[in-house]
């Protein structure tokens, strides 16, 4: 075994090696124009999980740092995103706890486990594990997530305490509060709400409309965050807005992410690693999918095992500085890629604005109200939302349509682990059903062809005494009991059959179940005078048959074509013309 | 919807109708057979399942009766089994408890809700379920239980107390007791096992030699446990062995079983929830298969579904009069079958055998000895140990092989319900994981023929602007970003590509995640200026993906068959022959 490349692991090295001018100047200019993206985004995901404003911004240095050298993807811009904040505010509140230093340390914790685990899985690489999350399960996630997460906003928005999780605590909890209603608050989110869907959808048509180039007027438009903070925050400060019962950000620590340890009490690793879990394989699915659209947009590609090793460094520098969990957002990335960023450098630079932030800009934070950051989340998950998959998958396969149903429904009423979880299991088990009862067609020559359809979609020519059997399904342990009983169930309404035929064109695998299935039907039609043949076995598949005993005890023969069944097991059609499957080299 | 016949679930109502006064003679043969060889069976398995004997007869009487209505198998006999009975004593050995009533009672609880939860999965047809247990994880699970049982009785041989339910408990305990071995208990248990291993192996060719013909010599051998039990209850009694510290069965209640009920306790159903649903399951399979071989014989069919309501009412009638979880057994079965049973009559003629011996033997099993009902354990489970399983998984297939050993050591190390749960999970995961990364080919134009085969095993043509790729697994969300990964890494590859044509013929289905995954493709493709085909789509496929909008939105075309790509892409040969594949209808 030769080791990879050192480049394979550190792909830095591969595009530092090219790394010019011109590409330092456009990384330059995105790196920029996500600094003043990313700016009120981090401070808002920290308010979602739970946590003081600043881990929004320590969770956007050293981790931009940390995937600049170690991701395989040239634009995707990590840190803090909503749907990994939400379930890192449901991970730590189970905690039960109360001291804000114990809640930063638990978030500090739960990012090194989730880092561990990453890292752990790209170096194993074991990246297809996060394949068994199906697509209805991801888009039920989000959906759900999307919608539970502007729900729990209400209440920055209202100047209300509301208590809750899942829909069916936070909603009755809400209405319970409604008569504490903070007017100004209420102003202040209502204002910034409607000022940042009126960006969304008004101001980049405004924008082109007043002369301003396409591009120029979309990144216009990201900046609209910015300006509802700005504004917020000189109202807060003009009208005394704190001393009215708007909650403000108040004091945030000036200077550079402080060093920081996770911890290593047993009970509370324990607690964590199922939601470790979950919000590493939802973030490296959430991440690499944004990665692989906008590489592919360049006819880059990117390597979904480096990815784990990015994502995973990441958040144990988010764990060491102080941050809580990241990964690779959507909306950041589009528009560091639509910027013009070439290289993960764009992502150190923003690393280096983010960190003048915090040592010039944290004063001024004071007065910005925590309704305007539930604005910006609001405003933003909104877009997560997308019910047309329950339309989609109703009308494809109601199969797929159980399962985001079922996720959708769960994630909303019982949470995002049980949701995600649940979601994944039934899908497993669904696909497993599907796979349970195989369709098996009975075949027949097709009249002047050598090629066999389905007797009941064809008019085709039998034989009485051969039954021909087209599997269409792989073998193994789930569905080898149904093709024994289906094959002995039709042996028995046929009373004078000799040659039982199956044919494998269709069957990539034969386990050791269906192995053992196939010896007993061997043995079973033996015992009852019928023989038993197959046909169009793949070649790998019959490389591991012949590795068995079945062939060399199977009643009948192994034929390369079913028209070389046909001729030997009855009488053979006039037409001579050659067999092309069985001239074949 | 129409009501199936009240004959579907009442088997009893078909062959009641054409029962003779011949098939009552062979039913009674076969029926005092059996009885004479269920009598030491019911009591040493109930030994096994650590509940006073008599619960071992009283669930050979009921339940057999509930068989004979309800079951589809003409010749399975039911009662206490060795698998079966090892599982009850671990699930109720994990109650900690101490009384014998509450641990009948639990018995009793045990097979209640496994009766309920078998007759539920009969009547909602949900008879698959048992299809997840490999074939490997049951061979592994019976071997190792085979393995446990016996080393679970050697304290019964030695005549030491010994605890533990699985290796890594029991043999410490053993070893640590073995300075308190009785004489007189090893004395019976050794010569008992030597003599029934000596019936095993030797009585029915003796016999044999003898002029005694071959039938009646095998049903001779089957009669030595009885042999033992006579012989050891009358040395017992003769030199007055209970006063030597030999522990025999004691005073055994006389008459027929009582009318008993289940506890409702919420928490002991919390308790025995899984090792009944596991219970359930191993039973079952281990039942049906019995039931399908002997059925096959005689080319009989029975119903799977139908089964587990007739193994359902079985375990409620056990719980309703004071018995534990039964199921099919083999080797009864086997015994039944060959001494001419023709209908489940002859089990309820053994039902009423065993009634007989309930209300005139019980008082002469007071000096049978437990260690000769040990040794009739000891010998019947080495039947079940197995290892040549690990030794043709390893040869078949490394990933079956995988299962097979860890059920094994997990079963033997950690006990039966982490071992067999942990089969399950395991080869499901393994499963999932080969069909993660399909086999994929990239074909050409065998010439002169209409067939593409593999570049790499055959001699063909390829066109340079053209990818063929043949996809050999059905797509579905585990393995299609691989596909979708497959395909762009290859493209990436090929500089001058005009055209990716994917050949269908062995994909079985597209799910959601599948679809949404060739859409993205497909947009990939078209924004490099490339083309994606599909061909040779299975009709069932086709339909499906009618459903969605991908065929619109295709940028190329889906032929009928690979050279009508093939064609259509390139300059086509000039061979004129017919396609016989587009000709047929």
């Amino acid at each position: 075994m030769t080791l990879p490349p050192l480049s394979r692991y550190l792909p830095i090295l591969t595009w530092g090696r090219a790394y010019t001018r011109d590409t330092a100047t456009a990384d330059l200019v995105a790196a920029v124009i996500v600094t003043i993206m990313l700016i009120p985004q981090s401070l808002a995901y920290a308010l979602l999980a739970g946590l003081p404003a600043e881990m929004g911004l320590y969770a956007s240095i050293l981790p931009l740092v940390a995937y600049a050298i170690f991701g395989s993807s040239r634009t995707l811009a990590v840190g803090p995103v909503a749907v990994v904040s939400l379930m890192t505010a449901a991970a730590i509140g189970q905690l039960g706890l109360s001291d804000p230093g114990d809640i930063a340390l638990a978030a500090i914790t739960l990012a090194f486990i989730s880092g561990g685990i990453l890292t752990l899985l790209g170096v194993l690489r074991l990246g297809f594990i996060a394949n068994f999350l199906s697509h209805p399960v991801i888009a039920g996630f989000i959906t759900a997530s999307g919608v539970l997460i502007a729900a729990s906003q209400l209440k920055h928005i209202l100047g209300v305490d509301a208590e809750g999780e899942t829909l069916i605590k936070l909603v009755p909890s809400l209405i319970a509060h409604l008569g504490q209603v903070n007017i100004p608050t209420l102003t202040i989110g209502a204002a910034a709400t409607a000022f940042l869907f009126w960006v969304r959808k008004g101001l980049k048509p405004l924008l082109m409309s007043l002369g301003i180039p396409h591009k120029l007027a979309e990144t216009g438009a990201k900046a609209g965050p910015v300006v509802a903070v700005v504004a917020t925050t000189l109202a807060a400060w003009l009208f005394n807005l704190g001393d009215h019962g708007v909650k403000l950000v108040g004091e945030v620590p000036t200077g550079l992410p402080p060093l920081s340890a996770p911890s290593f009490d047993l009970t509370m690793w324990g607690a964590l690693l199922l939601p470790a879990v979950l919000i590493s394989i939802i973030g490296f699915v959430e991440s690499v999918s944004v990665a692989q659209t906008l590489a592919a947009r360049r006819r880059q590609r990117i390597d979904p095992d480096q990815e784990l090793i990015g994502l995973g460094t990441s958040n144990l520098a988010s764990s060491l500085s102080g941050g809580f969990p990241v990964t690779g957002g959507f909306s950041r990335s589009v528009v560091n890629f639509d910027a013009g960023a070439e290289t993960p450098a764009a992502g150190a630079y923003t690393a280096v604005g983010i960190a003048v932030a915090t040592l010039a800009l944290t004063p001024l934070l004071f007065f910005l109200p925590k309704a305007t950051l539930a604005a910006t989340i609001i405003v933003a998950v909104l877009g997560l939302v997308d019910v047309s998959i329950l339309k989609k998958t109703w009308i494809y396969n109601k199969v797929d349509f159980a399962a985001v149903a079922a996720t959708i429904v769960l994630t909303l009423t019982l949470g995002v682990e049980t949701g995600v979880s649940a979601g994944v299991l039934l899908s497993i088990f669904l696909h497993l059903y599907k796979t349970s009862k195989p369709h098996v067609a009975e075949v027949g020559l097709v009249p002047g062809t050598h090629h066999f359809r389905n007797i009941h979609r064809h008019k085709v020519d039998t034989l009485p005494h051969v039954l021909t059997l087209r599997v269409d399904e792989s073998l193994y342990f789930v569905n080898a009991r149904f093709l024994e009983e289906y094959v002995l169930n039709r042996v028995a309404e046929c009373a004078d059959l000799r040659h039982v035929v199956l044919m494998f064109p269709a069957v990539n695998d034969v386990d050791i179940s269906a192995l053992e299935t196939l010896e007993e039907l061997n043995t079973r039609l033996g015992e009852v005078n019928i023989t038993l043949h197959l046909t169009e076995v793949k070649g790998p598949v019959m490389d591991r048959l012949k590795r068995s005993r079945f062939l060399d005890d199977l009643s009948g023969q192994v034929f390369l074509s079913q028209y070389d069944a046909w001729c030997a097991l009855g009488p053979c059609p006039d037409d001579p013309r050659d067999d092309p499957i069985a001239a074949a080299p």
